[in-house]
């Protein structure tokens, strides 16, 4: 399966993947997930905006498991990926175990986990869950001013065929590579996880004054490109100090000129923190500093709040039963998943992760060791076992 | 003739102008210019890269006005085309006048003056003065990849058909509004310019580990953003207290993803100094400070000059001569020009500036009023009678 998903968007410059949603990459993939699915004699589903399910037994209450396979840009091979290969590949465990499921066990694919091209992450998973109405999703426009809805019509979708029926799924596992060095640092393979730090997206706006860069005086200057420089290391400083994370990531200057001060900059925050709390704190502190250079620079200072997801415990209980079907840590993670949508939602959801030996992510540097992801496959085949094997509990 | 010229290339949004050289509303510029001349009884040569020139009369020694038609991105109406219209009007007023030269008066349109597409100011009188070879600049790429030959091929034109034959201009003079606010400050409609600051740009790649904005501890980053952030912060301190000029205006982030700390940020310093040797420690203490960041980063700093000009003092005969026919300002300018690269070529050039009220440039708030553009037709005509006249020296 890992030679099939190989080249589709990766790019041969950086080997990082570009696999944007509603993109060629992206379609490809849903094609090669939909045969992988029929080979193992399973019907994918595929709703009006491209989620994907496949079942194997029919019912309700059933056990979801898998990922995404979108990208952020230049992006690594296994966020996301890893978990519909897994879940595959469990499926084919429990069978070479001669596993009959006492209840429905099915493999879902969500659409625009990274929010990488419309700026929402887990758009697919939140507009199933209705945590996004498709009224605000659909004047959502990407970097090339292209929106949602003709966006995923271009895609050969439609969105008023509806979306994904969550009504059958009783429990939501995903598996998904680690992001982090925890497990690294317990050497450890596989572990399962606790929460999801709250975390959001934040634009800035600094507004200012095109003019030229020769003639213009130094302090004849209103320059927003200063407002957001002191913002972003004042960002950086922030949240080392409070030991939380906040990153400047991504940039647009108008008009982007070399001999042009620029008329805007605007600049997107990234921060999460251990608590709700202290994540509102993070984020005014930063806008305090942003606010006050603003003004010794003459320019302008607009913040909108794009996306804040607030802290997810995963079910406990659920967590306590399949703690105790092996020795495995249990740790938070800083990322936000499509199993923190689905658990917002109300239904019982469990994460594992596979350790990553770099805990670099999102970034053409992303690895996972083969002996891990097949230990991390034996895992989510006990877990499925576990929860849809016949006479367990629901 | 500026009803002619205010529709084209202008943003609806924004109201600046958009003329990038070698694209649509430049093409429309030109074929705007030569319906100017022939309407005049002029013939217009276009060489093989798009600068063109209309001669009234014929032999040596001549007299070129003119100034350039594209503009930067969102950029002003008058910077350029004023000079451009200005030399179109002030023969109309020397024929009104009555006046027959003494020399050929040429009309001159240069290409890519801003260098708004492939980072070169003045590329065009660059390729005609020889300053930049043909071997140089035709591995030049747009942001989109594109390469300076292509570019110019797509818009019909040829550079094997060659180059404008400057062995014909004995003296350019070039009109063009101020991009500063010295005639302001003097309250005088029209100046002469007596030097060009030494000026140029550097083009800063920081380079660091991508990684996941959310999982990745501060203290584990290697983030260019930050590189960055402290120099741009730096380069402006240092030239305020200096009394020179630094501008970090461009930028492009490698994904630039808001949930990804970048692996590079490449970013463009515009640099101008009173003196070479100011200039080169103004860009030496910027990229001082920006190694010592880099280096706390974990990043690496690349810097490479893209193209630095030295002071270009305007001839002083020539200045002399002119000066004695009004009672004007001579005023430096810290903007570069076609001029300062005619004028580095060997030949004689003068520069005529009419006063804009704010001094705003590069912007679409880039002003000049009727009545200054009218002075400043009149002090164009002047000059040229002065030059071109019959009799007079060369």
């Amino acid at each position: 399966m890992w030679r099939d998903l190989a080249p589709v968007g990766r790019s041969a410059t950086s080997g990082g993947y570009f696999r944007q949603p509603w993109a060629s990459a992206e379609t490809e993939l849903r094609a090669w997930f939909a045969e992988q699915c029929e080979a193992r004699g399973l019907t994918v589903e595929t709703d009006g905006i491209g989620n994907q399910v496949a079942w194997w037994g029919t019912g309700d209450d059933g056990v979801l498991t898998g990922s995404h396979l979108d990208s952020v840009l230049d992006g690594g091979a296994y966020d996301g990926p890893l978990g519909v290969v897994s879940a595959l590949a469990a499926l084919d465990t429990l069978r070479a175990r001669g596993f009959e499921p006492g209840r429905p066990l099915g493999i879902g694919v969500f659409v625009e986990e990274e929010g990488s091209r419309f700026g929402r992450a887990c758009l697919g998973s939140r507009l199933v869950t209705g945590a996004t109405t498709w009224d605000q999703a659909k004047e959502l426009r990407d970097r090339d001013g292209v929106f949602l809805a003709d966006a995923i019509s271009d895609a050969g979708l439609d969105p008023a065929r509806g979306l994904l029926d969550l009504d059958r799924v009783g429990t939501f596992v995903e598996l998904h590579v680690e992001q982090g060095r925890d497990l690294v640092d317990r050497d450890v393979a596989v572990g399962l996880a606790s929460e999801i730090w709250p975390h959001g997206r934040w634009r800035f706006d600094f507004a200012g004054q095109a003019n030229h860069a020769g003639t213009t005086r130094m302090e004849d200057r209103h320059d927003p490109m200063l407002s957001y420089a002191m913002t972003a290391l004042a960002a950086n400083k922030q949240a080392r100090l409070a030991g939380q994370r906040a990153t400047f990531g991504r940039i647009a200057v108008e008009p982007n000129g070399t001999n042009a001060v620029p008329s805007l900059v605007t600049a997107w925050l990234d921060a999460r923190a251990s608590s709700d709390g202290a994540l509102a704190e993070l984020v005014e502190a930063i806008e305090r500093q942003a606010t006050d250079r603003a003004e010794r620079d003459g320019t302008s200072l607009t913040l909108t709040a794009e996306s804040v997801s607030g802290s997810v415990a995963f079910d406990t209980d659920l967590a306590a039963r399949l703690a105790g079907l092996r020795d495995w840590p249990v740790i938070p993670t800083q990322a936000g998943h499509d199993a923190g949508i689905l658990s917002e939602a109300g239904i019982p959801t469990a994460m594992v992760f596979v350790r990553n030996p770099t805990g670099i992510s999102h970034s053409p540097d992303e690895r996972a060791e083969t002996a891990d992801c097949l230990a991390g496959v034996e895992a989510l085949a006990d877990v499925l076992a576990e929860l849809a094997g016949p006479g367990q509990p629901a």
